[in-house]
């Protein structure tokens, strides 16, 4: 593919940017009248993202802004390291947080439904949504979601699961765009280079389930999206397969149903 | 209050609403590409009409068009006449449905979570979200969700749980004219008349939570929200007093949040 539309993406002002973000967030929580925010923390580059943001937030106002981090593997299939750089992420921001393993609120849902493995799956990503709510509901507290642009508009993620949230921070940003502030933030290398993972399933990697880098999926949405331009243009100007540029716009179609409203009838 | 206002709000050609509402159920199901729908049936007026709406499609097109209700009673809380009316409207109908009792997945999140009176009843709600679209996803099923007009406007459901839903049928419907539409359908007069509960905890009445009865909120919403009065002019429109028309305007207005996408900063 093309490295100058990468270019293109990716070249933008991370400090106006960051602070853009932190102030609106600080904002709205005023407005909102709730104490400060909640948000699950994977490990993984995004919600690493919201953590710096929200800790930035928190230590300029600590008496109307808390920050709190949960952390919630399901012992029996997340990965060890990814907790661990999850707990490495609160040690090194000072961050409130919980641990709640979910594995045995998931096997109480396995013992009264029937087993399919992608509903499985996606039940993971709703019983970590039940649990921020809960929290959410029981101290006051607005659910940050930690979907980027690129997962946003292709429908990466579990409708009602980690789709829901009060706010999305960083949805108007694409993944590549999202590493840069990562670096700009001092989010460690580790962390910002390894693959996605939603955590949903063992050896759950976003870009082979997808079947498209980031970096391919950002320049695609970002022509037909942000540049309004055809598919035969976006190809051309990417120098991606015009089968990729399809696939990737179908699922931005396939999946409106996940970014607006229930529809009443 | 004034009755000549609710009868304008109820007197509605509820034959063409059944018509008009079940036509849009399949279609849409058709262009969803679904097989079908699915809804929690709790044995409260709401979900009994969606039980008979969405029968009512399906036998008319069994081939592309499959109705299964969920009932899902937390044994512990909730009451055993409202399963069994829930037990007796699926024979009445002869529909698909399974029984599944949250109770013990309810204490599993008890276990790791802090407990907290109201957000272990919204929980419920979520957990009964989480069930269906587990059916959902597993089956190729259309969640419906149950809510009315009266009920989402004031957001008197919990967020991502038993607001969480691909369809709302009857939203567009006051709770005073869902009562006609039942009458029209056949629906039991004990399920039309028994006092509504969201069943989150023990004796759960809506009304009491709500602090009006459902012919003073209809009232009210409808001089606001449809004929957009102001205040004053609704509360001598319905010889409702101020203070209570001002109160479910609150909850009109502290409820967006509810009724609209998570906002990207």
């Amino acid at each position: 593919m093309n490295q100058e539309i990468l270019d293109e993406i990716t070249n933008r002002p991370y400090s106006s940017i960051k602070e853009r973000i932190q102030d609106k967030m600080q904002k709205r929580i005023i407005e909102i009248g709730s104490k400060g925010v909640i948000f699950g923390l994977s490990g993984g580059i995004d919600s690493a993202v919201i953590a710096s943001l929200s800790k930035g937030v928190e230590t300029s106002n600590p008496s109307i802004y808390q920050a709190t981090a949960i952390i919630m593997p399901d012992s029996k299939i997340s990965p060890e390291d990814e907790t661990n750089d999850a707990l490495k992420i609160v040690d090194s921001l000072n961050l409130n947080y919980k641990l709640v393993d979910i594995n045995q609120i998931h096997k109480e849902y396995y013992k009264v439904l029937e087993p399919e493995d992608r509903a499985l799956g996606n039940l993971r990503a709703r019983i970590r949504k039940n649990i921020l709510y809960y929290y959410a509901n029981s101290k006051n507290l607005t659910v940050l979601g930690s979907s980027d642009k690129s997962e946003h508009l292709i429908g990466y993620f579990t409708k009602f699961g980690d789709g829901a949230a009060d706010i999305l921070p960083i949805a108007s940003l694409y993944k590549t765009q999202v590493r840069e502030l990562a670096r700009f933030l001092g989010v460690p290398d580790h962390i910002i280079s390894k693959k996605s993972s939603p955590n949903l399933w063992p050896n759950h990697i976003a870009e082979s389930e997808i079947g498209a880098s980031y970096e391919e999926i950002d320049a695609i949405l970002y022509c037909i999206n942000d540049k309004h331009m055809t598919h035969d243009e976006t190809s051309s100007k990417t120098q991606i397969a015009p089968e990729l540029v399809d696939k990737i716009y179908q699922l931005y179609k396939k999946s409106e149903h996940k970014r607006i409203t229930a529809e009443i009838l």
